[in-house]
């Protein structure tokens, strides 16, 4: 069993309102050394495959195909073996 | 500067029905090797702090006001120096 961790982020060039928004709220709150924020995705999938190769190379057809819109996102992943939690 | 990562999960306890969602959807897909999926939120946070130390008890107390709901999530958090982007 593999453990997949998939990180979507919106392209920097794509503005993120609900980043804005975030980084308002906690000015808002005293936070003035805050920057900047941006507010992605953390997907974790569990995997039943054979080698931690083929997990990786399904987990990307994945990432591409339905968990991150190329468009928009962009993604990277992480796959270690899971021997239960 | 610096750039703090937030990893913020449902506890385990907590059912995921956006989880169960793409899960399902990528077994439509045909990736029947997945088991299981959980879907929660990745921030990244610019920080304009001294120190790391700093930067680290700031934004863990962000995490624990505004960034993550305590009675269902758990947050992880790594901060590292950042040199612009």
């Amino acid at each position: 069993m593999f453990l997949g961790k998939v990180f979507v982020t919106l392209k920097k060039s794509v503005l993120d309102p609900q980043g804005d928004t975030v980084r308002k709220s906690l000015h808002t709150l005293g936070y003035s050394m805050v920057e900047d924020v941006r507010v992605g995705k953390y997907i974790e999938v569990r995997l039943n495959s054979q080698t931690r190769e083929e997990a990786e190379r399904e987990l990307d057809q994945m990432c591409a195909r339905l968990l991150a819109n190329p468009v928009i996102e962009e993604y990277r992943l992480e796959v270690e073996e899971d021997d239960g939690q």
